[in-house]
């Protein structure tokens, strides 16, 4: 299979750990270089971010149990790019 | 013929396999360089995803067999890019 | 006559040949280096395309004779690119 | 006076001849180097024509004899350019 | 003071002389380096110009002769920058 | 934990100390090359900043004592990026 | 305290000075490599403008005394940008 170049991720997180350490950690899972996470929503509970992460080959089973080791969960995939280059989408925003 | 450098793909997936392994299996179609798959529409069986493929030489029909492979259908094209270079659309968004 | 680089044009075409087929056979036409088609609009019988050609010396009979052959036909010209160099409209999405 | 470098015309076109030779045509007009034309309106008997016009000393007698000689008219000038290099408009689009 | 580099203007123009060679004329002042001037607006007796000016170390007041000269008026001052560069507004659009 | 590169930050300020020398001093953090802080709203007492902090390896904790220091306190935190680069999120503004 | 490498200004000026001298005065402040003033609104008796200054460390105070001294006054701060570099919001538009 091709690697994984880069996912866009929904996840819903407590609001403990915080956006910081939770994204410092996505950031630190093997074969991560980059993680950036933007909050899109803030619940009384929980708060919803979107989380891009960047490498050379992603493995989401490793995202996924650091996610959940984080008390977190990934709520659904936005976006999964992967091959030897990543490749935009054209027609967004269309 | 022409070769096709980017493909942009109306894709209706079941949930499984996850749009991770799909787009990466994808990834691995011989001739394609990078596969970028968006989530747009989420119905109770399937997913609605928008697929870019790019490659030096990309064939449709191998690609089509991989998807349904995937158990998934190609529901519609909706861009197609040929040539020794790729040409953007300068009215795409008017 | 300046040389045409760029073509964008607005085609009917039916449902076969496909999109893929059809763009791979006018990126074949001599002259033509890109071809990039956008599905704009698709009916019970026709689909519509924009179509952008771009290359050294297009020229629009040929283009639309290939047109006619794979039983599509141009129905109108949205714009036009000719001279040593493309220059891109400054006003586009005012 | 400064070298005109671009020009954005408004011309008013019959239907013959078609937008490509009448494009050709202004692009192989003495000192310029690339036209763009862009259909924006298609009546029962002419189209609207936004033509941009680049080169390093336009001359608009000269474009506008060109223009009348293929039976279409300035309908209007819409922006203007001049000097040893072209400078966008910073407000444009505000 | 510090040598102003570009000048957006409002002028008021009545339709003789015609926009080429307003500008043109604009575009050969002391100083400037390049012209570009956009209709605005078209009314019964004056046209209604946003006109772009930049260069090295531009006058107002010699701008503003050259302006009057031509039988047009500078209505309003829309935006000046100045310096050792030219600074853009990061707002602009907000 | 990989190191934070960038945090976007909503942050509470009283009107004194003033928003240039808040971020004059925020800029002044270890491990902080660069602060950008626009206000977004102001009320009778309390001025809300989105505040952009880059560098190698910022560290929240610092910053929010020095937040607080200067008598304004972090509201929310809108987006946190870390790694060996920073990734943009291909979905941002969709 | 970190440099001061950028300010956006929202200043209110009376007709006299005008624009130009205004801006011109202030890109010579000690400090101050760029200076660029936008028009936002129009009163009887006053102008808003939007000044973004540029340099390698800018100095309310002064900035602020020039202001005064050229009969107009710093009516709000919107933004401020300091450090080694200069880092943009990637939130701005959202």
């Amino acid at each position: 299979m091709a690697p994984v170049t880069r996912l866009v991720l929904d996840v819903l997180k407590p609001h403990d750990p915080g956006v910081v350490p939770f994204t410092a950690r996505l950031g630190d899972v093997e074969g991560i270089d980059a993680a950036t996470a933007t909050v899109v929503e803030v619940d009384e509970r929980v708060k919803t971010l979107r989380v891009t992460l960047a490498g050379e080959d992603l493995d989401l089973g490793t995202i996924r149990e650091e996610v959940e080791d984080l008390s977190a969960s990934v709520h659904s995939i936005d976006q999964v790019s992967c091959g030897s280059r990543t490749v935009e989408d054209p027609l967004l925003g269309e």
